[in-house]
């Protein structure tokens, strides 16, 4: 939680974090700034002090709106920094950062990077800085970053927007269900009333609107992928494919608050009409995976254990694992879940970024996801839930939905 | 254009661009591999050769798509890597990163790094990576990166795609005019017909609804700023703030194709029912000041000279500007426009970032808009169009509307 970051600071002998880009659609920043329209903005926090928030001049009142400590950045004269460094961008953000640094008595210490950034820009800048000041120790972080460990475990405010969230995205799953259940149906395709058949864009361009009436957007988009490309775990399904009986349909989706916020996750596998015998024996062996891990779901166990576990139940009936063959694009193929929360993924891992701090601790959100996946036989199943590990120590699916395969047509 | 890619490495001595991150909302991304639904790619184009593009093996088929020759990341055997580097992720990556250049034949000469990423992440694993390569040299770049000037002039498939974003803009703009005036009116306020206000953020849903309806997204959110807000040129609107008649509203609408496409922008100065004479006047100059640049846009001129004219006008008509005070958060505060394409904001540069590259080359398409703000007398004014500047030297808004400041009520 928010309130842990000094602790995790001082574990880790970090004297400030320094995080970059705009307050949208970059989650340290929307964390530690509550979010907001900033297009671009620069933030030092020292330990065991308040954030310091760097504003353009022209979002002064977007900063204020934080309610952090504001510094505007046009205090440290950007223009006279280019010319003295010849027009020389990279130099002069870099002379820029130095100033501010220096003016907040930064002059020495660990210094952890954070933020969207470009690469090579990001690359370049910081290189200069740590030129013009040697006694700083800038670093950046990986998969596990420190500012991950404080996001992972969420509190009551985050589970309630996470739990609107997952309301707006089973309501709209909802709707996608009736809506395709309600068609016509001509030689095994989806046909609207005057005969023509409806594609997967179709589909997607209602998710899409469905989502914005509730106040939620998808800027990861949406996977509603249909036979050969439900046997793709992140295929997003061709838009121009019709819709089909008895076919397996992946439809996993991934909404955020709009304006870049906390993120809903969720999969159901369905086939429309009815389901062939070989879709009902791995729709079968996937809910029963997703119902065993489920129920063994327990607080502060590592994430590692279930991801080993869920490859034990998939061997035991018979299909290949990333495990058992490391380089195998058919039966389980992917980790078991992940942590939830401002990114679509985060901490607490369960493949292989996970470490002993990856725990079921108080407060964290996960996915938990099996899937079993056959491109050659134009089968695919997986099935997601976001689960809340109440203080508790109880397993809460943040949004309740039914998890049947088949969706019976209403028209005969 | 894309086509030009080859020759400005040349001039430029770059043997080779690696571009990071996922093909959505990662604008170099996206131009070298048309987007699709790549979570997590590596790019690699050497001088004179065909893109490679490194996929993660779930998203193989999505980066089949692309149609741009492929690796599998899978080849390089992440997780030996992370064992080698005692699990330090930021060395395996650049392990990994190494091992990616030699087998494409870079181990000398000039790589430029683009890409969306975590700044922080991104410095650490370059960094070692330029430790590991000593005979690269690892350049990153600012906002006058070479990949932006092939970036600025589009071709007509690209014209084709913005224009429809245009009109997409445009359609919902008459749609937000035709909501706000259908209403009824109680002591200056707009109120449903049960007599509830209605707010800034009821517009918004409107606006996020209407532009989903049409296959369009707005990552950056929509300005839409009432009285005081509307004289801060980037504060973005109060959500809670209701609609008055009389007073100006900055409407400021940004979206871009579903899935982080191509852009459109444009502006809007409105009052609701009738307009105070200081509002009139305000209007009267940024619409004589808009008029006059649109006609002296000239292909292949400097995009800094109108910038400068822009000043010269304001300032004539008694405003202050950037130019006479570079402090002043009143008058002509900002640059009178930028380049449009698949980021917001791109070359060509009119304002402090601008050199001698910055023309109005055939092909680029700009914004212009000019402003005035008095926060204190809670006044603003902004008018934007979107012009296409072709390849005959003419100039061409790609989606008309009417500039009127006035809307009027059709209830009385």
């Amino acid at each position: 939680m928010k309130s842990d970051i000094d602790q995790l600071m001082f574990n880790n002998n970090v004297d400030a974090l320094l995080v970059t880009g705009p307050a949208q659609h970059n989650p340290y920043m929307t964390y530690l700034t509550g979010g907001g329209h900033l297009t671009y903005a620069d933030l030092i926090k020292k330990r065991g002090e308040k954030p310091i928030l760097f504003y353009n001049p022209m979002e002064r009142e977007e900063a204020a709106k934080t309610g952090l400590p504001t510094k505007n950045l046009s205090n440290y004269h950007y223009l006279e920094l280019l010319k003295e460094s010849n027009g020389d961008h990279i130099k002069a953000k870099a002379m820029r950062y130095q100033k501010m640094l220096i003016e907040v008595g930064l002059t020495s210490g660990n210094i952890i990077i954070y933020g969207n950034a470009d690469a090579g820009e990001s690359f370049a800048i910081f290189s200069e800085l740590q030129n013009l000041m040697p006694k700083l120790i800038l670093q950046g972080e990986s998969s596990n970053a420190m500012l991950l460990q404080a996001m992972a475990t969420k509190d009551n405010h985050e589970i309630q927007r996470m739990r609107k969230m997952g309301t707006i995205t089973t309501e709209v799953v909802g709707l996608v269900a009736d809506f395709l259940t309600s068609q016509q149906v001509k030689d095994d395709v989806l046909v609207t009333s005057d005969d023509k058949p409806i594609t997967i864009g179709d589909v997607k361009n209602k998710i899409n609107l469905w989502l914005a009436e509730r106040g939620a957007e998808n800027p990861e988009g949406t996977i509603f992928a249909i036979g050969h490309d439900a046997g793709i775990p992140h295929s997003s399904g061709n838009p121009q494919d019709y819709l089909r009986l008895g076919k397996t349909i992946v439809f996993d989706i991934f909404p955020c608050e709009a304006g870049g916020g906390y993120f809903y996750d969720f999969t159901r596998t369905w086939c429309l009409g009815y389901a062939p015998d070989e879709a009902i024996s791995l729709y079968e062996d996937v809910h029963a995976v997703y119902q065993q891990v489920m129920n063994e779901l327990h607080l502060n166990k590592r994430c590692e254990i279930y991801q080993d576990r869920t490859c034990d139940l998939f061997e035991a009936r018979g299909h290949q694992t990333i495990r058992s063959n490391p380089n195998t694009l058919e039966g389980y193929v992917h980790s078991l879940g992940h942590g939830l929360g401002l990114h679509i993924h985060e901490k607490p891992w369960f493949g292989r970024s996970a470490s002993d701090k990856d725990i079921l601790a108080p407060g964290v959100v996960v996915t938990i996801e099996p899937g079993l996946y056959y491109p050659e036989r134009n089968l695919g199943c997986r099935l997601e839930d976001t689960v809340w590990v109440k203080p508790d120590g109880k397993m809460e699916i943040l949004s309740q939905y039914p998890l049947d395969l088949v969706l019976p047509m209403k028209r005969k």
